[in-house]
């Protein structure tokens, strides 16, 4: 009887086992063969399932980016306006251990898009779509009179997620000041910046 | 009579061929030969200056940081404030070509300096100046009476700083939103936020 294998387990696994060495030792010097052995395979097992390093980097940071948008769903559903904005600050900012390795993913990853136009491609959808979520909680927010009227949203979704994006370099290049308590403070002034401009 | 090397010379044209090789095709595929090859240097001519990659990307970022700094202290020269960091934004973020491609430089670095404690170091330690420099005018602009007395200068310096550096993924990851004019704009909405402070 022939062995039966579930794939879509295997790529998990060897997905979680790239992330480990991610975050331990940094995927340049790793080795699709170190990558097998992390994840208790034989050197030839992650061919079938991933080509190349570059491959096997997207599928990681796709699996971070799916995961994070489940924790989001989960910590913005029922809410709106800025009450969905600050529970998706606090998925998205690197606010406790787990969150910061995959910061470190994440920064892997950007240091290799630049080059990879299918990586770039990746990257820009989920940034867009993030994107419209902030802007739609953002006129959420002008509905419910939380904020000004004539708020610019599209700058303040650039803002926004400027703001998202940069505190994951910033938390791992400077953890003691970008301290996980330094990030929730900073992204609550940013947001009261935003209920000040009720008057604007 | 032997021949006289200029060694600050050739430091300098390796460290400018590895950020061609950098912008064009990354820095993980590329191997020391190459970067010698790009400086027109014979194979071997790269190891008395640099012993790795690591210490030649650090070298990259080291050469990108003070050229960032030299254009930011000739801008901000005579000035203080709120116009000193219009003048520091301006050189820091992605707003121009040159600039565009220093910031997937400063990626590459950020994709490795997780997993290296002296570049971690680098980073940190000029993270922490360009903070200062960021509280020194903030300071001024309370001095001033351009923002409230009652500021909060190290939230606000860690604010600036995130969006700075969080600016130049953005360009990269979508250079169609992130254009250099639309960065312009978002920094200034944020600097019109601290002069709306004067009366919090």
């Amino acid at each position: 009887m022939p062995k039966i294998v579930d794939h879509d387990h295997r790529r998990t696994e060897l997905v979680q086992a790239a992330l480990r060495i991610v975050v331990r030792s940094g995927l340049s010097g790793a080795t699709m063969r170190d990558i097998a052995h992390e994840a208790g395979f034989a050197n030839g097992a992650i061919k079938p399932y991933f080509q190349t390093k570059a491959d096997l980097l997207l599928a990681t940071y796709e699996h971070i980016y799916r995961a994070t948008n489940a924790r989001m769903r989960a910590r913005t559903r029922g809410k709106r306006g800025l009450a969905a904005l600050e529970g998706f600050a606090e998925e998205v900012l690197p606010v406790n251990p787990a969150l910061h390795e995959e910061a470190i993913v994440f920064l892997a990853f950007l240091g290799e898009a630049a080059q990879n136009p299918e990586h770039l491609q990746v990257s820009r959808n989920s940034m867009e779509e993030w994107r419209t979520w902030i802007r739609d909680w953002l006129a959420e927010a002008i509905d419910d009179g939380e904020v000004a009227a004539g708020l610019d949203v599209d700058i303040h979704a650039d803002l926004l997620l400027t703001l998202a994006i940069g505190a994951q370099p910033m938390s791992i290049l400077d953890r003691q000041r970008f301290t996980f308590e330094n990030l929730r403070r900073m992204v609550h002034r940013h947001l009261d910046w935003l209920r000040g401009e009720r008057d604007a």
